[in-house]
């Protein structure tokens, strides 16, 4: 049963989530898997590029943060899913080595109108380096159901 | 040596690349990994969820369309990479068996102001599937080298 409802996400909030370590094997797993960049499987090419060294795919930054808010709170949140992703910044390289955490923020939250059981928190999640440089940013609306109506 | 280089990227262009299976078991894996929500996992679960069946991680369809790409036009390019994504939408859902391809049209190009040697391409790419039906939108500027400046 899920603990958290549409209710529970209050506009305002700040939490964080992490820490994920990323190492030099899965950066160029994923890369060598769904984005063969040379930048992204080679240090060589990532020092010649605007990397400037071995760098994760931009794409592995984002599923990397999905399962720390996965971990952090979806799991036992009453998720309906998201109609997508309203914007991504990759704003500095993630390093093999580099240990990730994800800031959220409850921007707004508002209840559906065309279902009125469920309801639109928007998020700003900012995925945060062990230095505390923030590597990328990442705004999504997210469907959650409202405590009480009937749950996925 | 790249082939394709800003000037190629001509405001108005369409194509088309892929196409790319899905199979049950990457999505599972995929899911497994990143985004272990029940409908990504289960087909029980799925089928209780508003996708109404096992279907892909979101995420999953944005990093196949990335393979896409790359293997369609991105790896003979003068790619500089890109500062993020503008707007994804997921439209359908990404079922065990599908076949995926990409269609994408060039909607702007500009040359960059601080960087002269580089052009700002946006891009719409849209993620179809077997039946012709877009499961997935995604808007993304790209950096591209112009012709003739120093590449990457």
């Amino acid at each position: 049963m899920p603990k958290l409802y549409f209710e529970d996400f209050v506009t305002g909030n700040v939490t964080e989530y992490g820490s994920r370590p990323v190492t030099r094997e899965e950066i160029i797993a994923f890369a060598a898997e769904f984005d063969p960049q040379p930048m992204h499987l080679d240090e060589e090419a990532g020092r010649a590029s605007m990397l400037g060294g071995l760098a994760a795919s931009g794409w592995h930054t984002c599923v990397l943060l999905m399962r720390i808010i996965y971990d952090g709170f979806l799991f036992e949140a009453a998720s309906m899913g998201s109609p997508g992703v309203d914007e991504v910044r990759w704003l500095a390289p993630v390093r093999p080595g580099d240990v990730l955490t994800v800031r959220r923020t409850v921007m707004e939250t508002r209840v559906s109108k065309s279902r009125p059981d469920v309801g639109f928190v928007n998020l700003l999640l900012e995925a945060l380096n062990q230095t505390g440089r923030t590597v990328m940013t990442l705004t999504t609306p997210m469907m959650i159901a409202r405590r009480g109506a009937k749950t996925p």
